[in-house]
């Protein structure tokens, strides 16, 4: 009856989780230690500086959540919005309407600036919207995982730094594939998952908040209304002297997480960049042969996530289940509206290699006839 | 720098994180894949029948929360009240009161009943309580983890049965090392936590909703204020044909669950409750001779969880960095206003064996001057 016995190695091309390298399955099988132990309060330790590292910022408050990348976007709301404060939210995608959903529940008064999925948002309408009324929060996805999209969270940054509005960003599928920098683009909350560019399992949400964003939390008229990822208390385990019990952390999840930031810090980061840019040229140029276009325009593409148009007269469950089943490589369906409509490439982290691409192109073109 | 490679195997007897056997590290080591893998799909629905057993309950929603034990507590919550319901919090110990504090975040009306730390719920006073008022939901630990206290949970369920009251459960520490009999005592939500009893690494919660519960939440009047947690959508990812993609399981974690889960089953959950039993007695008999007593009458105390008082004299925080540095065994501090009056031994799961009972014990005669 042992089902995980049965588990085959799978080349994992969707919209995550991404490939896992070998020495991040050995530290997820680390022995369990205390949640208290002086060993652990170290590895927390480092955990926070390389994500410092990686989301190139100096916040204090830079630490993984204990739930998935959905869970961090749940503490960036749940913390910083309280009933009737107004929010932006920039659509263009799945997450993008997340955001919406999630600040709603909280009573939030949210406008949104919606654009069409698979185009980016557009700067000059965030400009428009931004003169005409004062928001506390405004939030973006930078990479949004439905449509393959990079929205300018730079440039939206810079329009948001001349308000007063806190600015909110989701780096779940960005980070560790495409620089994310925190500081200089004036980001006060962002969160990510383990399971995209990290290449880490689905479990963790490195998340991170600016003093002004914690300012906020601090100035708050009401109680958080989540004990669970009610930040203030959280952080009073991951730094200081007494690191107060809060809940207990997912001991074996953290190990994986520390050894997934020390593998890409030591490949360093301009490399690992170059990685997924490069893999992303190589399967441009093998989709191309094949005729299947993207679906969305270069200068807005993602190198980790690539939306493709299904050519015609293809049926296209059939050819990722097949791809799954034969060839054990799994590659994405649309979302939505884009539902029957693209697949989604994933070129996230471990997966992000030359030899990798090269087996996706063959296995398409076998099942293409071509 | 790698602090993976520093760490040491130890045998966990404090009130959590407990040893994880073999099998369960080699699961959480497995080939990660995709969370709408249909091999993965049938992994799920394992680990939700195996949940069913161990739970003892035909509850269709028996799933495992991708958080902690608290992200449970907060499910079940979060879920099931709504602003100005009126709850009824029976407390003796930190979980309880965490369970008021979550209540007031969410805008109950929370009535409380409170007893001594370190003693039982009086049933009688809950009967009398009852019968003076309505409540939407009546909420109590089963095993209170800061007192080593077991509440009688089927007693007072008999009370919530002739009520119209939901009855809330938390069974984080007792589940796989007590009975806990969903269906016979009339619970409606209750959840639990994988690195107690269940042997698995912190991170996940298994949990259960009656018919009634989600009757309750398919009839709420507002949106559950927690798109993370609302089980009106998570159901949907956890059965049915569709298996419509919430947020991106914990794959690796889930894998873990299922062999602890069947680790367990193929003991035999009689053998399992023997065995937790058996290390109870053994311990009370070795700290008998070491002069060390139990904070909690004898038929209250849980097997699982042991709160001793310290000796006359000893420092205690010392005693246990000792026990943690010199012998890698870990015992638990008390918390809030048991800090430095109890240590906490736990016995779960995998910890709870004769030779792990007898190193502690030889262990404590040799700090204490035996």
């Amino acid at each position: 009856m042992n089902k995980l016995k049965e588990i085959k190695e799978t080349l994992l091309m969707g919209p995550g989780p991404s490939c896992v390298p070998p020495q991040v399955y050995k530290a997820l099988a680390t022995a369990t230690i205390g949640h208290l132990d002086p060993a652990f309060i170290g590895i927390m330790d480092d955990i926070k500086a390389m994500l410092q590292q990686i989301f190139q910022t100096e916040n204090d408050v830079t630490i993984p959540m204990s739930g998935t990348g959905s869970a961090g976007m749940e503490t960036c709301f749940v913390n910083l919005v309280e009933s009737g404060d107004k929010l932006l939210v920039l659509i263009n995608g799945v997450f993008g309407m997340r955001m919406q959903d999630v600040a709603n529940r909280l009573g939030a008064d949210v406008d949104t600036l919606e654009f069409e999925w698979g185009t980016a948002v557009d700067v000059d309408a965030v400009k428009m919207k931004l003169d005409g009324a004062t928001y506390d929060i405004v939030a973006v996805v930078h990479a949004e995982t439905s449509t393959g999209v990079c929205n300018p969270v730079d440039l939206i940054g810079s329009l948001v730094k001349d308000t007063d509005a806190l600015f909110l960003v989701d780096t779940v599928t960005s980070l560790g594939g495409i620089p994310v920098k925190v500081d200089e683009w004036g980001i006060d909350a962002v969160y990510s998952g383990t399971q995209k560019c990290l290449s880490c399992p689905p479990g963790l949400s490195p998340l991170s908040f600016s003093k002004r964003a914690m300012n906020k939390l601090a100035n708050r008229k009401t109680k958080v209304p989540n004990w669970y990822l009610d930040l203030s208390m959280i952080v009073n385990y991951w730094q200081g002297a007494k690191r107060t019990y809060h809940h207990t952390a997912p001991i074996n999840m953290l190990y994986a997480l520390y050894a997934a930031l020390e593998c890409m810090l030591e490949e360093g980061m301009e490399s690992v960049f170059a990685r997924h840019q490069a893999a992303h040229e190589q399967l441009k140029a093998g989709l191309a042969e094949l005729g299947i276009p993207f679906l969305v325009k270069e200068d807005s593409r993602l190198p980790m996530l690539n939306a493709v148009k299904i050519p015609e007269g293809v049926d296209e469950a059939d050819i990722r289940m097949t791809l799954l089943k034969e060839r054990q490589i799994e590659i994405g369906a649309g979302l939505g509206p884009l539902a029957g409509k693209i697949w989604r490439i994933g070129l996230m982290g471990h997966t992000a290699r030359a030899e990798n691409v090269e087996r996706l192109l063959t296995a398409l073109r076998a099942q293409l006839g071509f």
